[in-house]
């Protein structure tokens, strides 16, 4: 058993307790190294990518494989993720580029991935709940503001509390951020909308960013050894035309067919995750 | 192994052909037959029951428990399955009453879940799509309107279909139906107010009316053979508020929680699966 699994329950108990502290970053590099020291010592396999431009591997143990990881995203070394945590702590992340970023956070989030993949049986969860609180950490960090789980709903006749994504409020005359985070969307993605449509509908349209971010779209077939991106991209501007507008989608791995959907109406802002880094302070000043 | 797993795969592809055929509507009797049949021959383990005026039982066979069913609901007997299927072929459902149609549904639908739950490991997908094409083809027969599975979607720059649930048009100067099926419906409820929302959208507001089918919401707890209910009557009463308008909501066995939405704003009408049979042809004079 690998001491990452460890190490992500005192994280998990860390962000539980403050979600912003520097023990819950240090937690997360533990994780990292002791995720990159265990896949340091195994086989990997090449895949067959039906990705134009992208290739990818598993890890392999014993009989096992774990899922798709993108090699050029990919950092054996654990260096980019303490260089990206030592500048979110120093409040120096102009000396690193979007790509870096994007490159720790993948690595991070995806050599945990793959090691419950390799030692547990079917625990989609472990690695959901890793991601959700790693990236809701990051950004608040980067933000200085800790996250709600929920928020009173106005009501004419008894108050109500909604529970909702992560929100983001830095104050008055600030945009709050909503956040929904996910290791892959499917088609349960339009519950992000959906919620966004809520928030319009309470607080009025424009008063939260919508900000998604997600993992990878990958799929790996565990028979022929071939990875491909699953995406809806008509049905997310039917969603973005009809439901609500979603201000950013920020990806670690940016799945090909979503990147031209900035080109055409309903432009949709799909993104490498570690842009939101650099941009977050000039985000919302156009509403 | 039961013959109504043999018999469902058989009305699955008389289904996938012709929606609402006399021979479909054959296979569901069929089915109830021989689901009543390989249930009789079992004990029943009484269910401590946290609905209050709700008695629960469950199937067993060995050490395994079939899902929780009402038995007010629950008719041994398929009689009246079969009266219903007749009054729906001979189109004389005003003999029948309400309840005797909710009856009848339910015990389709629930005998054939538990030979499942005996039957197979972990199996939901076989339950969720029998009870999805039976209510799919009691719609069509009643309203003798073939279903669709997606429509088109004006776009200025490039035409594009969009995939729904189940779609009934009975015509010009008809109100359209948008009608999703659900065994229960838990958080993943909020697609059906977002799809009905793009449906508004693209269409027009009161174009299609919104109809949702469930089965039911009990939830049995193997350890402690308890049965509750799970309901979230506020975040449904949120999305009607803020995203869309559901017509109507039809359980074959109504969860407590939600019968007094259509006692205060926003009113959501909530009733027995029965009655749709009764109001259908009045149901959307108001739009």
């Amino acid at each position: 058993m690998s001491k990452a699994l460890d190490l992500y329950k005192e994280f998990a108990k860390e962000f539980n307790k403050d979600r912003r502290s520097e023990l819950a970053s240090q937690k997360i590099l533990e994780i990292g190294q002791e995720s990159l020291a265990y896949l340091s010592k195994l086989n990997r396999r090449n895949l067959q990518s039906k990705v134009t431009g992208k290739e990818y591997f598993s890890f392999k143990k014993a009989r096992k494989l774990s899922r798709a990881v993108n090699k050029a995203l990919f950092d054996e070394s654990a260096g980019k993720l303490f260089n990206f945590l030592e500048a979110l702590r120093l409040n120096s992340l102009s000396r690193l580029t979007p790509e870096e970023i994007t490159q720790a956070c993948y690595t991070a989030a995806i050599s945990f991935s793959c090691v419950v993949d390799l030692e547990k049986q079917g625990d989609q969860k472990t690695p959901g709940t890793f991601f959700e609180y790693f990236v809701c950490h990051l950004v608040a960090r980067r933000l200085g503001v800790d996250p709600q789980k929920k928020i009173e709903v106005l009501n004419l006749d008894r108050p109500f509390s909604l529970p909702t994504d992560w929100i983001f409020d830095p104050g008055a005359h600030h945009p709050k951020i909503h956040l929904p985070v996910k290791t892959s969307t499917r088609e349960r993605v339009i519950q992000v909308w959906a919620h966004q449509r809520v928030l319009d509908g309470v607080y009025g349209v424009g008063r939260f960013m919508g900000i998604l971010v997600c993992l990878a779209e990958t799929k790996l077939d565990h028979q022929k050894l071939e990875v491909v991106e699953i995406c809806l991209p008509d049905q997310w501007r039917i969603y973005q035309m009809f439901i609500s507008k979603m201000k950013r989608i920020y990806y670690l791995d940016l799945p090909k067919p979503y990147e031209p959907l900035n080109q055409s109406f309903p432009r949709i802002q799909v993104r490498p995750f570690g842009e939101f880094f650099h941009e977050v302070e000039t985000l919302g000043k156009d509403e």
